[in-house]
């Protein structure tokens, strides 16, 4: 009989992508202020990673166009607290660096369809943009994260050939990021894919503690993927509070790992996060909220009794087989 | 860099429970026939082990006052379907031998509180109950299983620890259980609990062979836990079409883990189920219909596109980064 290595990591780093990655795609524009509040309330339950905003031009993600207005907001939080933000291209790092941003982030395409949708470039035009920003980056004494999307399937090409993924992540590499974030778009993947990507980007020479895994729970399948990768030596995972956010492309629109499920499986590993998870839910329907809209985050539904209608007849009936 | 173990199984057997875990729980009285063109499509989807009902006592679970009436109307099912059917004593064996069931179970609790809640009976006093009932079961050529509940937590008492577990495992096997299903009726373990109590059957002389996993998604955990359960060996997995159920005992309502989210993983696994997915998705939505509300499956919702308003925002708007 076969058991998992024994050998999980003591430690995970969350990476928190809720207000970048989470908010964007929300139509109801979120001010400022109710972000600067989200990401002070991150922090305060332990979160030490959080993805604040992103540079992007304003009529491409309207949600996120008040970078300059948000950036200044979280000047208050303690050094230690990461605020990654993420940069396009030159200009975007232009305005990230007027802001004293520590952390960037470039979003590169493991898929030409997906380059080309979502940069309009090809993947090697898209990499030849970020070469300079990540360059520059460096230069000025900054971190670099680069996000790979697509690297499970393709949602126009089908199933991504690990190869493929394996030459950005390379190129990425070699061009100074200081950690690749392997992102399922989609979240079709399962956990042998994962695996078999992680044992190739080894062989590759790209080792586990400069990777971090983002998954999405459209299929439900985020967290048994998580698994794999912490098998596999990964030790930094992507994930969104409450689940916010989601990928368009996706045929449904289920979003990202949510953060309190990621940190359910993880405490109950033994795996310290720093995290208080009753804090964090609470964050979550907050947020939730304002966005006039349950979490569907299994665990702040579980802690906090916040379901939603699919579940709403349970609850008061006889439980199982009583006697006859 | 660990990697979890290649060898996991080739094929899997889905132990579907929609029709009796699934619907016990539902205010809404589903007529036989409706229950009966369920399981029907759920066995024209390939399942081929479908719990069809529950011989207890109308008064405690009206849904299921029907099997006298269900049975009957799966007659014409193929031989190869086993179509199990619950028990919980004596007068339940009657009924089932009298509609001419082949497959029976009964359900026990790894914790006294649980027995005292669904049984009103000391964990004990539930085993003295069943013993008759399996062995006469057996005399008459059925083939019994075991259900043990609350095998993780419990809501009255916590984290439950293996041992006790284990001792109620080595019951039931000795009665002559020929497959025991182990119950994470509330939904709080997490892969490590999974793995330490299988290691702890084995060195009990229990083995995976011998073993089904029956967890809930309360938290988000099942697909991950049935990953952990897998590379320890275990080849049977209960799971329930779309979702369908939960334990009122939960704090959340969200219930068993889809069938779907489950074949989703295993066929990327490379894995064989047997099942259609796209067949057994439509008959979920199906279902769904029929009751009133959305799948809560995250595949179900993804193949067909029936979300909840939960994500009615995404979908429309600007995907990610694009050029500043």
């Amino acid at each position: 009989m076969a058991f998992p290595r024994e050998d999980l990591p003591p430690q995970v780093r969350i990476h928190e992508v809720g207000p970048r990655d989470g908010l964007q795609n929300e139509k109801a524009v979120v001010p400022a202020e109710v972000k600067a509040e989200f990401i002070h309330r991150l922090a305060a339950a332990g979160l030490g990673t959080i993805e604040a905003t992103s540079f992007v031009h304003p009529k491409w993600v309207p949600q996120l166009a008040d970078a300059e207005r948000l950036y200044p907001l979280l000047a208050d939080l303690p050094q230690e607290v990461r605020l990654p933000v993420l940069v396009p291209n030159e200009r975007g790092l232009d305005r990230a660096l007027e802001l004293g941003a520590r952390e960037v982030a470039v979003f590169a395409s493991a898929t030409e369809s997906f380059a080309r949708a979502n940069l309009n470039r090809t993947v090697d035009e898209a990499l030849a943009m970020f070469e300079p920003v990540v360059c520059r980056a460096r230069d000025e004494g900054l971190t670099v994260r680069g996000y790979l999307s697509m690297c499970f399937g393709d949602p126009w090409e089908g199933p991504v050939p690990v190869a493929q993924v394996v030459r950005v992540c390379r190129a990425l590499d070699a061009m100074g990021c200081a950690e690749l974030s392997l992102g399922d778009t989609i979240g079709v993947a399962t956990p042998g894919h994962v695996t078999r990507l992680l044992s190739a980007l080894h062989e590759a020479g790209l080792l586990a503690s400069g990777l971090a895994v983002h998954f999405h729970d459209t299929y439900g399948q985020a967290l048994a993927n998580t698994l794999a990768a912490l098998q596999a030596g990964v030790t930094t995972v992507d994930a969104s509070a409450g689940g916010l956010g989601g990928c368009p492309y996706a045929q449904s629109a289920t979003g990202n790992l949510a953060t309190e499920d990621l940190v359910w499986m993880l405490h109950g590993l033994g795996i310290e996060t720093g995290v208080d998870l009753g804090r964090l839910s609470a964050t979550s329907v907050w947020m939730a909220e304002w966005l006039g809209r349950p979490s569907p985050s299994r665990t702040v539904r579980a802690l906090t009794g916040t379901g939603s209608a699919d579940h709403e007849s349970a609850g008061s009936t006889a439980p199982s087989p009583k006697e006859s």
